[in-house]
């Protein structure tokens, strides 16, 4: 009998590697919005924001290519492509974070931004949301409680329950809800103080992607960070999934909720798949981690990945995809919500930009997550050749991330799928 | 005036942003063992395991080309890529080790292994050596003295002296000194058993690359490994600096050295400078780690990564760079002892393959190490178009580790480059 990937996988790579979908999509191909199977099968990628102007853009193959071809090399030596990418990474964000550090992973650029912050407080004690994930490292694996660490958590570690606008803490949505959060937020700080520990950082999503992307006024964390900086802490704002323009209305999920963070980190979508990441601070904030630790790393903003950098952020400004975010996830939101009056399982629609999705349930009134179902609706999306995924911290939410080149005639191929796909789907657990 | 590239790195990177020499090297271009500078300088790359096969190597620049764009995406879905290149990946190793995962950097591999090591023997305990290096993240820069971790050392972390057969352990060098060795590694071994934590892995690079690449018999680690498994603890190998056949008579540094690791982590030189690194280690090893926890890398082991590294394992076994580094490495290091019998600063002639180098003293007898000497020598390389560099405990070995594709006529060329700086330099601290 032959062996199949999956069986290859499972002997060389060992038990427990995740896959999307009961099926797993066997890819040879990607193009666009669009990404092929080995039997020459075309699907619609809704759910991936690594090829964040799309799959194989030829503008960023051209520049890895190029600088491939012609120097590849660690940042002992000088090179213009670090400090070119630097200056123009930086001009996207308010004039104080004016500093950055190159890694080549999200993950690495949350490592350091948790010793940056130990660094310029000189406290400990980090805060971090309940159903969020940072990476995988051994200290960022301390911040997740959907994947929980090796070993059990650290004694400095602290959660808070994630902002759910569907059901918000103590029932009232709005600025109820952000005071509410930052009790929370402040019962931590206090717990943490009298550990010895003190306030390091308080660490998010700015969209709270992973929890689900609650619906929240701008202005809504300010209570919370106004507690985190009176406990002497700062805040590192996690813009791996939001950031890039995603979002449409700004470049970045901190500015739409009106806040200024100390430290930013990124990843997946700086370079459209290439391996890059990096932390942005304030010059005062990247030297206090300088200077406390030699922090060298050899791929890290090597002249090829700052090639890809480059030319990722030229084609979001040239192509005008932070405005085509906005436009296409605004025409994608009002369609869910118009398919939400013909099915009574989508419970709430949310979203912005192009990073939106739909919280089902079996029921409005109880709203009784239905994750099984979601889960159902996934498998069968995928079936139909459109690729998407759930989340949030019951497991309900439908939720579409796609390369910021969809389009308007994307999303219709989206709902229409969906429309089927839900009619098909019998809503129970 | 002008903002040189130094001040932009300083106004965009931070302070203390590592760079090599006192005149730091503008590069632009690269291709095989030579660098250009903007001005149009050649210099030969004698100091970069990076760029393993080469700067630029054709093929493995097509490979990165032709797949960059076809298809890049994570590993959720499936893809040839991985599992092609985890078989020929465990093919180089002993049939023991046959599993892999694919990180992006060394870093990443190391603060795997270290959490691998936990997960499979229950224990917390590291023991490292002392003038030792293994990465950047919070966890992996707990290994290391020679740049200190913010917030000082954890309590499971101990650290017992580097071989120095210029100098050794108990003033005997080969197998006494390996008792030495052995015995200092079940001293912490007690301490960490004393303290509750036990011992999970000692962690070594099996060339101790960064202390100075001792000279040591095959075998002289076994005492030592021994009494590691005595107390339950595992072997990590860290090959990111010998492994790829880079030291000539074997593939792996291990093998050299005649024992065999449960952990092997791998970075630098694997995709010719792509940002890759990964973590080989038996199924059961593997299966402790990944069944404890739910670990998935955006970028690791996506198509275009294993495509730049499937070419360069290619590449050195098609064009037999094992094979030449054993024989250039024999021709430089026979060149290396003849020039010692000219300048009596060379104090000991040391190194396997395309890993070679020569300790600088101010006195044979008293082997009195010359570190600023040292630095001036590497400097002067440098202006008579040479790169090398300097490390070791007393920072005074000259440390030469250059592309696989280097030839005797290189060789030649830094003999006679080495002779007239190190007639021109006078021996002084």
């Amino acid at each position: 009998m032959t062996e199949t990937l999956i069986d290859k996988r499972a002997r060389l790579l060992g038990p427990n590697i995740p896959t999307f979908y009961d099926d797993p999509v066997h890819l040879v191909k990607g193009e666009g919005v669009w990404l092929w199977d080995k039997d020459g099968r075309k699907y619609l990628d809704c759910y991936n924001n690594v090829p964040h102007v799309g799959h194989c853009h030829p503008k960023v193959v051209e520049a890895i290519c190029k600088q491939a071809g012609t120097l590849n090399t660690h940042t002992r030596y000088l090179h213009d492509g670090i400090v070119d990418y630097a200056e123009r990474l930086t001009a996207t964000f308010d004039a104080s974070l004016d500093n950055v550090l190159m890694t080549c992973t999200g993950s690495e650029a949350n490592d350091v931004a948790l010793r940056m912050a130990q660094a310029v407080t000189g406290n400990t004690g980090v805060i971090a949301t309940d159903y969020t994930y940072h990476g995988n490292t051994m200290a960022v694996a301390q911040l997740s409680q959907t994947k929980p660490p090796i070993g059990g958590y650290w004694d400095n570690m602290a959660f808070v329950p994630a902002p759910d606008s569907y059901r918000p803490l103590g029932g009232e949505a709005g600025m109820a809800h952000a005071r509410a959060f930052a009790a929370a937020v402040e019962e931590k700080i206090a717990e943490l103080q009298a550990k010895g520990h003190g306030l390091s950082a308080l660490v998010i999503c700015p969209f709270f992607a992973n929890e689900g992307f609650p619906d929240l006024p701008h202005g809504w964390l300010t209570p919370a960070i106004d507690a985190v900086r009176r406990a002497g802490g700062v805040i590192i704002a996690d813009e791996v999934q939001p950031g890039f323009g995603r979002l449409g209305s700004h470049f970045w999920g901190h500015e739409r909720m009106g806040f200024l963070p100390e430290i930013v980190t990124v990843g997946k979508p700086m370079a459209n798949g290439h391996p890059v990441g990096a932390v942005i601070a304030g010059h005062d904030t990247m030297a206090a981690f300088r200077n406390a630790f030699a922090y060298f790393n050899t791929f890290g903003g090597n002249p090829v990945s700052m090639a890809a950098c480059l030319a990722t952020l030229d084609v979001i400004q040239s192509e005008g995809l932070q405005d085509n975010a906005q436009q296409v996830g605004a025409y994608a939101k009002t369609s869910l919500q118009q398919l939400a009056d013909r099915h009574d399982s989508i419970g709430d629609v949310r979203g912005a930009g192009l990073f939106f999705g739909a919280e089902m349930v079996l029921d409005r009134d109880s709203k009784t997550p239905a994750p099984e179902y979601t889960k159902r609706v996934a498998n069968g999306m995928r079936q139909r050749g459109v690729l998407m995924n759930f989340l949030g911290r019951n497991r309900n939410v439908l939720k579409m991330r796609p390369p910021l080149v969809f389009s308007r005639a994307n999303v219709d191929q989206v709902i229409e799928t969906l429309d089927t796909v839900l009619t098909e789907t019998p809503v129970t657990e």
